[in-house]
């Protein structure tokens, strides 16, 4: 196992938030062997948690991949800044991908969404 | 056209944060008519714009749809506040329907994101 890939979520101290976010990173962790998920703040496991227990299963490399739409202040800034005090702090390498927003097979997915939606809502 | 939908982001003062969820919101505003994106904060088209301009043209139903990955705060109360000043100022029916993110194809758009992220990594 050369990278182990790590799903961010933003964390919140609703359990109902973190529910979802579990729901929608199941089918990744399913089918990525060696994928966690990992909360930026206000919940476990942290991203500490996660890049730790890899360190100590032998993995060196890690992917983050950012469960968030969109690239905000968090992913510009703090999670780059966590990022380098990680990668000190257990002498590993962390890359920072893109959120799952920018990919366009998000907007696709939004459409199917929309459209499922749009033939319950109408009359 | 009974039902005009919304796609409801969040809104930044980031132009990179917007555009982001303009291209996210492509698809969808190509396939569903009378589909709009608006902004939740900080950002224009306000909620309030496209209500006023749904109105003006003789609609009288919405649909927000949230472009969400999940119901925080913001959808739980903030957004049902804005919906109720919205419907009593304009004397229109407004249903909020759940983040994208609580959509199982979210999160297969997701785990398609991160196989195609991998075989990027993988050297």
């Amino acid at each position: 196992m050369s990278n182990r890939i790590i799903l961010l979520a933003h964390g919140s101290s609703d359990k109902r938030w973190c529910e979802t976010f579990e729901h929608l990173a199941t089918p990744t962790l399913e089918a990525v062997s060696d994928s966690r998920i990992a909360y930026m703040e206000l919940a476990e496991p942290s991203l500490d948690d996660i890049v730790a227990e890899g360190v100590a299963e032998g993995a060196y490399r890690f992917t983050i991949v950012p469960l968030f739409l969109a690239a905000g202040r968090h992913l510009r800034k703090d999670v780059p800044a966590m990022i380098k005090t990680l990668e000190e702090r257990y002498q590993v390498r962390i890359e920072l991908a893109p959120p799952v927003g920018e990919n366009p097979q998000l907007g696709e997915a939004i459409k199917g969404v929309v459209l499922h939606q749009l033939a319950e809502t109408d009359e």
